[in-house]
């Protein structure tokens, strides 16, 4: 029996994606040979390769003049890539420090480059976004750097920064659940592990103006025009993560596509949020409602003791993966593109029951 | 029908993996989930990686004082991360440019760190390996870096040049298919995904005295001694191309390890070589007979129209991707440890008809 999969990512993909996989994995398309054993500059590979980034470029509705790139590392190597393209001497960037991943990614960019907290949460334990006119930006900068969800805390940008300087966005954990400001944003990149497919792939959006003008006194894998010229093929892609984003692909453009999906999530998440706010308290929401993210709802139980049992009886509902980060504790229920809205109305249920 | 499969990279790999795999991609061990959806930090995926991390170490042989990395970005990324991580202010390394591998690997360091060329094959084309004493090292070299298989040019480093510097070594294309010298080398990296696995995952290997005088000037994906000190789990590990590796190396083991390999490696090559050989001339190695690749076996007809005639013939009879690669044409078979002897076999058999 199939179990409801709450991981905060790698996390539940779309049960035909997954048996369609099954049923091609030793023999694809009858070449006699599995896709993973394929050439990336054979036919077969090069129309899966294709087909998903024209994918993403229609569910994101990515404009004419972005480049897409399929890339590995994770957003944690463009945490370095970032500055190493964008920012030349003299220049700085401002960074949105709105949790543990907004926190890294302008530690990293410190290495790289001339980078400044341009907002930092922490004061409030990472519970708020940036209010409007909260986001300093220093002459100079080239970009504002922004997470649009940040996993481990449990909250989310609704309202982008308006700011003069283009942003540059990481959007891991919200990736194709939300409508996307094309014209504010000159890099957006982001996991595959969360609302588009397994580990193993990152997707970077590139502005082409942005692109005209990376550095170049790069080593090839690290430099975006290098990918963007070459299709994504300058070396080895990660075959397998890229057909299977495309099979997920294939189903969110089978569901309704941004829209629906983006309908689904608020409709996911408002249930869970309904769950804690008529608890009279027993459940808790310790984040601002302003930012409660719509992938990662978090909520803390009367007590540590609660938390474990709460997790622990679920489990036996085969509600798994409920346990919050380690690094703040609590409940953490992610909910992905591929989460069923039967597995979130048997969190729900689930929760008044334990209550 | 299952095809032999002679591709350079994605690569024939064992039937009895993908077998397993397909029969798990749904539902791993009964969990209701593929153990592509589960965490990175699970139980599950923790006994997968962990039991990756000790084949490897088994069966390569690695002595107790290196560190064993699971990272993303192929040998590519690593052409950057070796003079990131190993090259301070003051000193330089040396590359051997021993064909295109050794060639982008020199020019990417030069990015990143003083880099020379400490010998260069251009001027044969790339079809012998350096002599010894043709080795020119500077002053104040911190590493050697050398490659040791030209998977496009069909040559190997039969023997290690005898420098009194570290090495450091790109082994992407005979990765577990020969012996290492390990008193020689601080660094050894490579590609999974022609003797180990599928795309998407890069093995390296750095010796803990090395790892302890790494640079910490860079962003933390960058940086060999976090990924150590995280045990590979720094971010999300590409899950799925580690737990195919995971079971090919299984394979390898039950086949005798790498001893097994090597032989075969041997065996394999020889039946090719031999068959162009006593072809009286129809079939021409470019290459140095000493400096012959095991994995990588390249050959001219006597004219282009007869090779493009053998690659149409030998598709016919299921032998495919024997095409040499773009940049050098003529004929390549690439005979990885998953490429069964009854289909080198096969290929031998048809050159003599052919002919």
């Amino acid at each position: 029996m199939r179990a409801v999969n709450f991981c905060a990512g790698p996390c539940t993909l779309p049960l035909p994606a997954l048996q369609e996989a099954q049923a091609e994995l030793v023999d694809f398309e009858g070449r006699g040979m599995s896709l993973i054993e394929m050439s990336h500059r054979s036919p077969e590979y090069d129309e899966v390769h294709n087909q998903a980034m024209a994918l993403v470029r229609e569910l994101f509705a990515v404009p004419e003049d972005f480049e897409i790139l399929f890339l590995q590392g994770g957003a944690s190597l463009q945490f370095a890539m970032v500055p190493l393209n964008l920012l030349s001497a003299g220049a700085s960037a401002g960074y949105v420090v709105s949790g543990s991943w907004g926190k890294t990614a302008y530690q990293d960019a410190n290495h790289h480059g001339d980078a400044y907290p341009a907002w930092d949460g922490a004061a409030d334990s990472f519970t708020r976004m940036p209010q409007p006119g909260e986001v300093e930006i220093r002459p100079n900068s080239r970009y504002l750097h922004v997470t649009s969800n940040e996993t481990i805390n449990g909250i989310r940008m609704t309202e982008w920064p308006d700011t003069a300087v283009p942003l540059v966005g990481d959007m891991s954990s919200d990736f194709l659940s939300r409508t996307i400001p094309w014209d504010r944003f000159d890099v957006i990149y982001g996991g595959a592990q969360k609302n588009l497919g397994p580990a193993g792939l990152t997707i970077v959006f590139v502005r082409e103006s942005a692109l005209a003008e990376t550095n170049r006194d790069l080593a090839g894998y690290l430099r975006w025009d290098i990918h963007a010229a070459k299709n994504s093929l300058y070396n080895t892609p990660p075959v397998f993560a890229i057909y299977m984003m495309g099979k997920t692909l294939s189903w969110i453009q089978s569901q309704g596509g941004l829209p629906a999906m983006e309908a689904a999530a608020a409709a996911r998440a408002g249930l869970v949020y309904r769950a804690i706010d008529e608890s009279d308290g027993f459940y808790r929401s310790p984040v601002d409602p302003a930012a409660r993210s719509l992938m990662n709802v978090v909520f803390r139980l009367p007590d540590e003791e609660s938390e474990a049992r709460f997790v622990a009886e679920a489990e036996e509902r085969r509600l798994l993966n409920l346990k919050g980060h380690r690094s703040v504790g609590g409940i953490r229920a992610s909910l992905y593109n591929a989460m069923p809205m039967s597995g979130v109305e048997a969190l729900a249920s689930f929760m008044e029951s334990f209550r």
